[in-house]
Parts: C-alpha cells; sequence; structure tokens
C-alpha cells in the first residue's frame, strides 16, 4: 500500500494561508468578504491538482469530490471562515487536513476509492458578521431558520441576502443545496479543542461525543431599593444578594450534571448606585449538557433554586428564554473508530464532548452518522491571534484523521 | 405658665409651603434656585412676625435669632432644601418645628428667654445639584473641603461657586460663617427617620445617637474570559462568582457588628457576555457604623473575605476607596433629654442611630453638644414624592421636640 500522506505540508499550506490572508491581529478569513474569497481560492487552487469536481452549492458551500466506486459518500467538513482578529487554525485546519487525505487516497486507490470521498468548506460557519452561526450547513441540514436569516443585517445595516448575492447566492433558494448530502453515508470533523481539558490531561487527541446541548436565559430578580444608611439588614429586599446566590449554585448543579456547564456571564444592577440596596438584578444563565434529560434536569434545579432564593430575600423572580439548542450526539460506532485512530496514533486517547457548537451538529441533525476528533489547543484559547496547537500535535492529529477516514471508508463499504 | 404652642399651626404652615414650592412630582426646593428662594421668603416672612433679627451668613445659611439674657444660645437647625422631586418634610419640619417653638418661648418669657435661642435653616444639605451634601453646615463648621467643592459643576456645567454667586454669597468667603457657632451651647435638631425602624417597633419617635462613620468603596475582582461551553467549571477563574460571594458575607459582617450595615448597591461585569465566563467584576460596598472601631473591623473584614473569595476562585482582588467620614456620635447627656421628652409625649421612645447624614453631624464635629430627634417615616421612604409621616405624629413630634428645646435651655442656663 502506498501511502503518501504528509502532515507536514498541511502545516505549510496553513502557514502560507496565514502569510495570504492573515495580519498582525490574527485570521481575517470573515465569511463573504475578499479576503475570505482569496483564502477560497487558495484551497480550490491546490485542489485543482487532483481529479475531482469542485463546486459550489446554492448555500455557497465548497465541495471538492472524489468520486469512488460507490457514490455512498464520506464527507469531511470543516470552514475556512474565521471571527475577526481570528486564529489561524480553527475551521481550515480540517480542510486542509481533508485535502491531505484526499491526496492519500487518490495516490492509495488510483483515483478511484471503494466510496466516493468529499471534503466541505461550510460557509460561514463562525456567523462573526450575521451573528448567527452555522449558515451553510443549517441551510444544507434544512434547519436555517429563513426568516430569521433573512432579517439579519451586519453592523454597517447591510442585510444578509444582499452580502450574500455579492457570492453569487441566491438567499431564498439557499435549501436547495440539501440534494448535497442525498448521498452522504458519514460525516467526519477535525477540530482544535478551544478548551484547556485535553491541555490540562496532557493529551494530544481526543474523540468527540457531541455538542452540547444549550439552555440561555435571562433570570431578573425584583427586589426593592431602600437606602444604604437608613435600612436595617433584616428589612431589606435586595435584589443582588438573591442574584449572587445563583452564582456559587450553578457549580453545584454543573457538578451534580456530570459534564454539563453553567455559566452567569452578564450581571447587571439597578438603580446601580452606590448608596442604595439594589431593586432589580439581571444575570445571563447559559447551561450546556451533551444529554437533554441532564440538561432539562440542570434548567430545572436553576429554576428552583432561583425561587428558593427570591423566596429567602422576599423578592421576586422572572425567567426569559435567550436562545436554546438540542444536544447533537455522535455515532457511537463512529466514536469508537474515531477512539481507535487516536489509540494506534498517540497510543492514548480521551472521550469528551464539545461545548462550542460545530457544523458537525447540523449533519448529525441531518441523521449522517457523524464523529469529531479534537487536537489539543495551547492555552485553551480560540477566536483569538494566540490561539495555537504545537506542531507534533498537528502532525498526530493529521495522521490520525487519516486513519479515521480510512477507517469510515471501511466501515461504509460493509454496510448495506 | 402660658403655653401657646400649636403643633397643627406648624402641619398648615408645611402645607402651604408644599402648595407654594411643590409640584405633581413632589417638593422642588433644591438650594440655590428661584423655587428654594422662593420656600425661604415665605420661611422669613413668617418669622417675621417675632422680635427675632434674621440675617443670612456668608455661607448662605439663613439665622433667625431671638436674643436671650444670655448671649449662649440654643440652635435649632433643619434645611429648607430638597432633592428634585422630594418629600413635603425632609429638612424643612425642623424650621418649621423650630419657627412654633420660637413663638412658644417668645410668648412664654414675653419675648426674653433665659439664653439666646437661634433657628438655622442650613444652606444645600442634600447636594442634589452638586452631588456634595451638607455645603452650608460644613463651610460653618469649618470642615468643608474648599479645593474639592471649588471644582464642583451641576449637569448643565455650571460650577459651584458661580452659582452660589448668584445667591449673594462669595465663595472663597464661606467658611467666615464659623463665628455663627461662637455662642453655641447645644444644637438639636428634628427629622423623618427616612428608614424604617420606628414604622416597624410601630413608635412615633426615637432619640438618635448620632450619624453613622461611612466607609465607601469599589471591589474589583479580576479573573480570566473563557468560552462558557468549553471552559470545564473547575478550570474557571470566575471573577463574578468571587463578587457574589460578598453578598452574603456582607449580611454575615453587619450582622456581627451590632448596629452597622453593608450594601453592595452596584455590579459590573467584563465582558459581560452570556457565552463567556466573568473576566472582571467591579461592586460598590458601603459601609456604616455608628463606632468607628466596629466601622474599622467591618472593613477589615470586608477585606479579608475578598481575599478569600479571590484565592478560593483563583482570581485576584482590588480595592479603591471612594469615600469615607467619620462616625458623629450625639452628647449623652441630650440624648438623655431627647428620651425625657419622647416619654413624656407619648410613654415610649427608643434610641436608634442615623444612618444617613444630617447638618447635626457638622455641629457634633464643630464641638457643639448635639442630639436630634426622629420622627416615624410611613413606607420607611424619603426623597421621593410619596415621603409622609402620619398628622398625629407631626404633632407629636413638634410637641416633644418643644419639650427637648425647654429641657435644654435649662441644661444650658445650669452649666457653668
Amino acid at each position: 500500500m502506498k501511502n503518501c500522506l504528509n502532515p507536514q505540508r498541511t502545516i505549510d499550506e496553513l502557514k502560507q494561508l496565514r502569510a495570504l490572508t492573515g495580519d498582525e491581529n490574527g485570521a481575517q478569513r470573515v465569511a463573504f468578504t475578499e479576503t475570505w474569497a482569496k483564502a477560497r481560492a487558495y484551497f480550490k487552487s491546490l485542489a485543482g491538482d487532483l481529479p475531482v469536481d469542485i463546486h459550489t452549492d446554492e448555500a455557497g458551500n465548497l465541495w471538492i469530490t472524489l468520486h469512488g466506486a460507490s457514490e455512498r459518500a464520506l464527507i469531511i467538513g470543516g470552514h475556512i471562515d474565521s471571527v475577526p482578529n481570528g486564529g489561524w487554525l480553527d475551521g481550515c485546519l480540517n480542510v486542509w487536513a481533508g485535502l491531505e487525505i484526499l491526496r492519500r487516497i487518490h495516490a492509495q486507490y488510483d483515483g478511484k476509492p471503494p466510496v466516493t470521498v468529499r471534503v466541505v468548506d461550510w460557509a460561514d460557519e463562525e456567523g462573526a458578521r450575521f451573528g448567527k452561526s452555522l449558515f451553510g450547513s443549517s441551510a444544507c441540514s434544512g434547519n436555517l431558520d429563513m426568516d430569521e436569516a433573512r432579517g439579519l443585517t451586519d453592523k454597517d445595516g447591510i442585510r444578509l441576502p444582499d452580502a450574500v448575492a455579492a457570492h453569487g447566492i441566491d438567499f431564498e433558494n439557499v435549501k436547495a443545496s440539501h440534494k448535497e448530502i442525498g448521498n452522504a453515508a458519514a460525516y467526519i470533523e477535525l477540530h482544535i479543542e478551544q478548551g484547556p481539558v485535553l491541555l490540562d490531561l496532557d493529551l494530544p487527541l481526543g474523540a468527540v461525543l457531541g455538542t452540547f446541548g444549550v439552555e440561555r436565559h435571562a433570570i431578573t430578580f425584583h427586589g426593592q431599593a431602600a437606602h444604604s444608611g437608613s435600612t436595617p439588614m433584616n428589612r431589606r429586599r435586595d435584589a443582588f444578594l438573591a442574584a449572587a446566590k445563583m452564582s456559587s449554585e450553578i457549580y453545584q448543579i454543573a457538578g451534580r450534571s456530570g459534564q454539563g456547564v453553567c455559566t452567569i456571564g452578564s450581571c447587571t444592577t439597578k438603580p446601580g448606585i452606590v448608596t442604595s440596596v439594589v431593586e432589580e438584578c439581571r444575570i445571563t444563565l447559559d447551561q450546556r449538557h451533551l444529554d437533554a434529560g441532564a440538561l432539562a434536569r440542570m434548567l430545572e434545579e436553576a429554576r428552583e433554586a432561583s425561587e428558593r432564593f427570591a423566596k429567602e430575600g422576599s423578592v421576586s423572580v422572572t425567567w426569559e428564554r435567550i436562545w436554546q439548542i438540542s444536544p447533537r450526539p455522535f455515532n457511537d460506532e463512529l466514536i469508537a473508530l474515531c477512539e481507535e485512530s487516536i489509540l494506534e496514533t498517540c497510543g492514548v486517547s480521551h472521550r469528551l464532548p464539545s461545548g462550542p457548537l460545530h457544523d458537525a451538529a447540523e449533519a448529525a441533525a441531518a441523521g449522517i452518522p457523524t464523529v469529531m476528533m479534537f487536537v489539543q489547543s495551547l492555552h485553551g484559547i480560540s477566536h483569538n491571534k494566540i490561539e495555537d496547537t504545537k506542531e507534533v500535535h498537528l502532525a498526530q492529529c493529521v495522521t490520525a484523521f487519516d486513519k479515521l477516514a480510512d477507517k469510515v471508508m471501511a466501515w461504509i463499504a460493509a454496510r448495506p
């Protein structure tokens, strides 16, 4: 068997991409901008050296297709787009690794693999410009809320439909891209972890169990303003006291849930002056879990706690849902194959959920057997120019991800 | 003994003042405004029916003097000025009660009491316009910080020295008003409580022990922003968690202190977005106690707690002093006389500290034996158009305060 996989080439091409499209503040490959189009053009120029079909679908997703003996397809997904001032690896690591895997498969099977292999560069995963992530993959899966997306504008007031039209996309027709996944038999995605779990465990790679479901709420406690000097402590209806008790409580709730996380990201107080007890205190609560039942329990426990704290402090509490999404668990058999690939590469693996959303969540939601592989992030940080991963880990992830592609092709071929 | 004290007249005149100078939003007697000048003119027109000296000192304080056999003087203080949209009683209750007491003393002693009795209407107790309270009384006591006051501006950018000049006051000469208290032998002040203590105890009147000292600080916890989905709970450096723990803690600290109070009035978070752990959380802490040692202990305990919570959460904490003032305890003998007067009037009394500051704090700081009497506030609320006190309690407070004036005159006469 000829194996010409060259992980160093992937690293070199990503550095070349950074030189072409980044600046001193980091990556600037924001979707539907000229820099993004330039990054895609570079990618297409490299892919064009292979005997592949290259086309862009109705939602702006870029597909590189190496046809196989069967039309049943392994899809390797990722995204070239970044946030403004972003990192050099978030998203594009995967499409470049996918390109390297296409090269290896083409060489190994002499241009005719047993199943079709496709690399997709989803359009606008980050949602940096219009505040709505997973545009291309959700259009393709069918989950995109057209009414919501139609009304989105960027900070200059440009409407999303007009911005995508400038890149040849007819907004009203984006869901026609769904036809692309008609033959999809499996979906795999590689990504930097964007968190510190693998770093803490000193492990290069992990198999991802799925993307967290999210419950996002604003919680407002309503008390009574009162003079800070003349109001005895036992007479106060202090909205901040009740809200503050939620902070320790959510750590308890998350702890009881197993792998769930809870975050109070914002707190505002009214009247918010030094000489008055707080009348109204609003906090935001973001809760995430891989298991829908556990997520629902976390939410219920937070509600109960908020009502208990409100009662203790003679204040009232109201909840307002900001956003929610269901958990998207990945395919158990593919998770096992991912773990095998990592073990064969590094000798040690770890299973972990994904806190952030990824295009893989849309693939899973569309019913495609899906798995992701994470590679360690230095500092556990992403969406920042200091985002980075050790080169030895980058090489390992390309190698392990290639093994995964091979195993999944065999898995597809073995299925009826 | 002829006793023509008429508490109902005080109530009627205060209602007349409200009709003359208030509107549908409440009292508008803001210092150094035309409405304030109108209120003073009404007061002077009533006082002018008595054989008194009326003059305004260098700081804009209005003095009504009924000369006695001795120049040693009982001073009855208060303030006609209010906050914008304020209540009908805050401040002016006392000067009107003082006027009624002057009438009674004049009648009783046929114009020549044994000691001099003076009513003073301090200028700008509230500090509503320039954000600095006790202007006139602190100029008179000598405590006014001239450099600070010189730089104050109102919301329209008008400087305090220019605003007071329009009312005939030479700012640079305001401390010459100190001569007014050269013969001061005692100072008494009546005020609505502005809190719920007497209301809760169902008592009309209380003897005030002094005004609280205040320590006012901003406390900022510094953690690390991190993604709400990808950062495990045990890896977070959550500035809000540490700050929130302060809320319950200050209730413990105040409880241990006896009569002290602590308030977190404001909380701000950075970056303050739903998807990030809080990197920086700033709270304000206002602590008050009548005892300087206890106040210092409360501050020390809050500092220690903040450092403990910071350490627990792997964050850091910084403190910044916003403002402080020492406690101003009143005179023990005058407190006893005040309690006697209340007991003789209502049969029951209560001793309590004052959380808010009052001009009496400046009188005490100037070394004048001082006491205040509080009358119950409905709802425990002031600085609001709904501020109110039952008429039966208003009548009782004028009666009891008149008894106090009588007792303090005798106390002055009996001292060497």
